[in-house]
């Protein structure tokens, strides 16, 4: 089978699976795992921030960072079709207490001039927008990048407005390859972060959450009520560890890979490692899936109308070839 | 002072004073009391809906309605500047654990087909949709009004989705009056309302939630649980009650005044009683506001470059014109 | 019929009547009815505490008081049987966050001991208590009232572990008026307390929650988001300020009503204005309370096992008389 | 260092590294990774429940299995001591929107008539009791273990009450093993049970519920919502699946060197692999903590007057007679 669903399927390489075999443990519920800690330090280097915390999944990552910025009562603004207000199961409403306002935004990136038009003060009376979040690169707009100049505009006008930026950046190591612009750079503009390890990157578990010194010690809390306290947790930490170090540079293999998978469906090329094919309703997402399926290729059915094609480490130039004429001949029959 | 800050000022006439004097009244946690029943048979009648429930307040009956219709961690969709997700504190998502998804919209009016492209049918994986809210008339939309087509249409779309319709209609009996469209075909177009006995009716207190004899048990769980459930709250439905049966028609007299306002200070005519007014940044809309109270006559801020009038009972013909005069020179000088 | 199930059932009395009818009102969202302040300062000075916020129920003031003192996460500790655990509909968990750790306690009343024993610093890892919370009189306990200086020892134990003190004083005038205790030095005691206008004092709806001045914006928004802010409710807080006024004394007449209660059913004296009545297996509550009802006397079951009558204003001595008899033929036959 | 602080604190055995470091993964967030798969079904079979759902934490189990049983607003029994009230962040309630009630109780065991006394049906006005929680063995009464007489006589009442009965069994494993009870028969007492692989069993990360097949995917969607979805979780269910394979019959040696500590500090013999110190005011558990600490032992300050050891499998006889010394002299000073 060639697995184009998502980036999240790949398995780990044998020089991970040699790092956690090794992998030196604590209790990291006391603070004691050295490889955790590792990897929150490396992380927090990478991005220029001041501490980091490791948790097992982006949705729990999202949730304590909007927690970390915003009080329960109060709003988040984000695009409508984001990850946290799409795949996390309303725990940001629901266990953060957090009212979400979003906007419709082409292909995910939200418009500087548009959110600057809806953030609100919040009074007596008003809810006040206490964040806005980003996601960068975005999942549904097809791993569309924000350019550097437009996040800097963001940054600027909520700055201005006393309000938070946070980064949903589960792929934000697809952006910074595709885009070069450094790690840190993009730690700089955001208050907080959700970085992921098991998307491109190839970890098996786990994102980082990436905010101050000062916000730590709460994100610490709202881990150990969403029940994300792990023991010896240095096990999976050491396959992040090692994915931040192997896996961030050769994503731009994934994102040729998806680059040359559009090109032989006759598409627009991506700016990352996701393609997404527009399907006419007479040949819906799940019958496309059903087919390539049969040939050997997974895909997603990413809405009735939509199928997405992720590329990642465990799929070479060649799989995709054989991938592209599968995924064509489905959407011509 | 001539109060145009919102028809929520009004101040009990001599008959609703009297009707409230002479109710009689039992324990309505126990469902006895006779004045709060007559009023929720009336409301339910008058719209066609099986059940209703009296609470103390819009923000209240708002969210034990979108709670009837939508689980918590599952989501509504409205619009970005409905009264649902700018002034109830946040109570939506924070007590309801409901995720609101937005729509920026003209006049605060929903777009059917805008509608369509975001509802979401929700599986293992994604929160669903499993309501729209509208706002009927709508209050930062400048008491703008859904034609009745539109309505019809977003209940179709909803229909066949199988996503409920909910309407906060807090001033729905200004549309009612404006449009002659009768409160029973509102009422069938939804699955339930919210609507107001304190804004343009005129009554002290209190909003009726009108539902299915189904969700009753569950509406009037949510509201003990909220703290909304009263004892002898006939004394306050009897001013409802009054309101409901002689403040609906003259509505249309609140519409002129508005009129009125609006063409004296050269400003498109409003549907209903609410004038919203431009102002230059130069010239902020708290500055505004305190000119014309200096020269008596109350105006909201509402935000830093609207201001807001709304016409109600007690301003009548020529306090409005008197009113425009004071506003005329505030935004002049 | 003679309404012995709770002294919520009473109705106003023509004097309270016509201070409703009078009542000057005005906006109370804006904070501009008079008598609602009024209210609002006349029960503060009462209780010599710095302000008070008019709420629709109790339901509603202890679910605010007690997020005054305690966050989304950490603890209150209770009585097993108190109304806050028992009647508001899991409020305090559900739209709080508030943990209740609770105690099992001779007619409802708090052991100092035992509550010295449970309470928590809280730390990285621990839950803590943040406050611990007294009903007084205690509805389940029979309307059974807290020695001084048992609550003298509460509060001194509490202050000394930095916790505080809330008292769902409900039926706080009855413990005044049985013990001669100033409402103040009561008021003194706790750092919060929400005492109800609707129950021995006859008042139509309402309670009033008593804090800091600091803590009112916050109690406010609280009520906001709950739903019971209310706009003229200067009419319904008129009977509450007529009840404060004219009505307090008089609980003794209630009590000596129930005292003449139990001496006719052979029971011991009750505290304040609850009788309650033991009845056997086989002779269930519901049982009792129909046959009270054939005889046109409204009992309450209060469970299975007990029955509970409560004198208020509607019942006099003869009622109660007349009452104890059918009482003892339901309980005979 | 002697690490007595806590079961948690084991390192993986070399054994347990390798069945980690070859697990077999996929991905599962799609149900498709095979190592988590076989975990589960091996804990279901050992229990003879119908599903398992692998989880980051018992924290989460916990809250997860109580989701099931009772709805928000609705109430959980438990004693005043229970894990789930004292180290889970409040999450229950501030995430579950659950209240839960408490019964202070010997050694943290519940007693059947004192739950029956307290068990509430629930009505319009009142909370119900859905279910009632044990901790099996109890952590902090020092691992002590319910008389399985006792385990009966509760899921009896609460069967014929209508009310779950949930086992917080993090520590279920030493209480099988120092009853002879088969874990199954305690699996057939308990609607949901949280067993813990990561005490005890000395593996390094993770919990598993058990619940029925048709509550599965509830369970599957409150973890997602919480953040504990993990993409190639086999590595560390890898460890899990060792640990259940390999370290629950060497459970008995951990519990022969809690005795041996015991007695040699003249303590009552514990039941399971917890020892609790007494200690005075005047040698607070801080101060005998520190100074434990100073001579290479670690202990638990467990609360101002309390002292715990736990054994586990990285402390031999050996290391325990050592730390009786230690532990004997810093009692002495």
């Amino acid at each position: 089978m060639i697995d184009l669903r998502s980036d999240t399927v790949t398995r780990p390489t044998p020089g991970m699976r040699r790092a956690m075999a090794e992998a030196e443990v604590g209790d990291d519920v006391y603070g004691e795992d050295p490889t955790v800690r590792r990897l929150e330090e490396r992380v927090a280097e990478l991005f220029g921030k001041e501490a980091a915390l490791y948790v097992p999944s982006g949705t729990m990552g999202n949730q304590i960072a909007l927690r970390l910025l915003c009080p329960p009562g109060e709003e988040v603004l984000a695009d409508a079709d984001a990850h946290i207000v799409t795949y996390e199961g309303g725990g940001i409403a629901q266990q953060g207490g957090i009212q979400t306002r979003t906007l419709v935004s082409e292909r995910g990136l939200l418009d500087p001039d548009a959110v600057a038009a809806q953030l609100r003060a919040g009074d007596w009376h008003t809810v006040g927008t206490r964040a806005v979040a980003v996601e960068h690169t975005h999942n549904r707009g097809g791993g569309s990048v924000y350019p550097l100049e437009r996040l800097r505009r963001l940054r600027e006008l909520t700055r201005a407005a006393g309000v938070a930026l946070h980064c949903d950046g589960a792929r934000i190591w697809n952006a910074h390859v595709a885009t070069g612009v450094p790690l840190a750079e993009y730690g700089a503009l955001f208050d907080t972060l959700s970085v992921c390890l098991s998307k491109g990157l190839g970890a098996p578990v786990g994102s980082v959450v990436l905010c101050s010194a000062e916000q730590r010690p709460l994100a610490w809390r709202l881990r150990h009520r969403l029940g994300g306290n792990m023991r010896q947790a240095g096990i999976i930490a050491a396959g992040g560890l090692y994915a931040v170090e192997h896996h961030v540079e050769r994503l731009a293999e994934d994102h040729a890979n998806a680059r040359l998978l559009a090109d032989l469906l006759d598409l627009p090329a991506p700016e990352t490692n996701i393609v997404l094919i527009p399907v006419p309703e007479a040949l819906p997402a799940d019958e496309v899936a059903r087919r390539c399926r049969e040939q050997g290729v997974l895909v997603s059915a990413f809405g009735p109308r939509t199928v997405r094609l992720v590329t990642h480490l465990d799929v070479d130039r060649a799989a995709c070839e054989q991938a592209a004429k599968v995924v064509a001949a489905a959407l011509a029959g």
